[in-house]
């Protein structure tokens, strides 16, 4: 059976190869730590991301990172954790690819610049600080419940919006030369 | 039909989710321009990686790295593209996951952090300097015609004996505590 | 003769030399580019730094970085450049040394790493990124003028209340075990 | 009075500062580890790097990188650690400027990237892999009792002899356009 099997979709051989390097990669930011109902928000957005065949990039650990990466996961969806230490067992159990950066806070700035869209959903100064670096190098801001009056992010309010936000971006991205 | 499909395997959603971490990453690096009889041997090692559902770690680019991506997505694997820019389209096409990390040859430290085991095969200053990293991060080195005399690192001659050293580094890593 | 001479110069041997990694370093972050106004105030800052003997870390390059580099040099103070690219020369001209680090925006952790306290004055998103990596490193950061409502900074509105700041942290400092 | 001094201190403000900026780089890479004879190696080296009022760049810890910080030290000249951690407490005590940079071995190539010749002395896995990497981003490696048969490396016997290509070296650069 010559196929290629990856996140919820079935790839024939023959397809063009380059279309891969043309995978959307979302970036969700968040808490570390967050109240269940910002949990179930994020894994509301992740399960957008894997039933678009989206790539989730995010920090790994818990919090606002493990919801978005359950409702990726779930829907077959491929979660990428980029980890501030050196092992990648201490990435959350929904990360299906964990990469260990050994660069602390470092990889901040790995996450939002392998990512096309950044969503922010509260998050504390490690969020500010991706918020700031992800506007400095060109990336969309969608943030949920996040920093207040930071001119250059798309504030929404639900899952479904933040989703609305990053296709228009996308739309934007692709008409680009 | 609730699976879980990447790589060449099957998985049912209901499997505990924190195997995912244990999945084994090889670090494949070498010279971004090679003799055809090294990119096969690199195309060749590339596809024991992906049978054996292993992830591919390399640095995204041509020559070496372009071969194992090759081998490993022609059976399905998962092939991760570390690059040194800042476009996502810089890598080679048989690259699933390429990640921009706009670090220069700070991506080098990232590719053999990521990986369980790293094989070089031929390379220039820039394997090198990831032979260096390896060793001094404590990963084990399997090297094919590359560069000579280092102590640490494993010479075999054919990616069969390549797959055969990666083995047995990756049994005694499970014995570790 | 009690004093260090740095350059073509002579050293008072015996200085008890661990005195040296004793010495404050102050980051001062802001605009690349700024108004009249806030470069003097950059300006009287780095006055500020150099008079006390401590060392001015900053970005290296144009604006506030450069205001405070110009009032510290003034004073004979040593003033380092974290530059974002891969040349000394790119510095501005009052950087004793500049420190070309080739890792684009990902020098700005560097600059709050290396500091002991961080003065913010004005600033775009990268200096919004550096407040956000400063506190959740735990650095102190004292803001003149800069993004607004970031409950961790103190704000104050002259140089002098700024310096004033800074003491209260390396007084502070000095008291923890 | 022409001179710069560095501290507590007064500056010829009439001196070109733009001069600062050429001032010459040198980084010293080796084994953190090391016998009393090659200590004594890098501490002649540092000596005259410090007389000829170059800056010394290298780890910051012990080993060879303290045995050169003590000669140039000893010189009156500036010695910078660029450490891997996150306190600057961590350097040897003949480093006048630690810089913690919180990257682990990520900051072997800060060394290799902010000097302009690179002098290995014996070494381990870390100094092979800054050599790796100075030869790939073309910097000059003169190397004594190092890891040999590199091609690329000048090698050399003595510190005399050392600076002799190093010197070599500088006038090539300067030459350049």
């Amino acid at each position: 059976m010559p196929i290629f099997c990856y996140g919820n979709s079935f790839v024939n051989l023959f397809l063009p190869v380059t279309h891969m390097a043309q995978r959307v990669h979302i970036g969700v930011i968040g808490a570390g730590d967050c109240s269940e109902e910002l949990y179930q928000l994020a894994r509301e957005l992740g399960r957008y991301i894997g039933r678009n065949t989206w790539v989730l990039f995010c920090g790994g650990l818990g919090g606002i990172m493990q919801g978005a990466a359950e409702g990726c996961s779930l829907e077959g969806g491929m979660t990428v954790g980029l980890l501030p230490g050196n092992n990648k067992e201490s990435a959350n159990p929904f990360i299906t690819l964990p990469i260990p950066t050994g660069l602390g806070e470092g990889r901040n700035l790995l996450v939002v610049r392998a990512s096309d869209v950044v969503v922010a959903i509260s998050g504390g100064y490690g969020t500010l600080s991706e918020i700031g670096l992800a506007l400095r190098i060109g990336k969309p801001v969608v943030g949920i419940e996040t920093w207040p009056g930071i001119d250059g992010i798309e504030y929404v309010e639900t899952a479904e919006q933040a989703i609305g936000a990053v296709e228009r971006y996308l739309a934007g991205l692709r008409r680009k030369p």
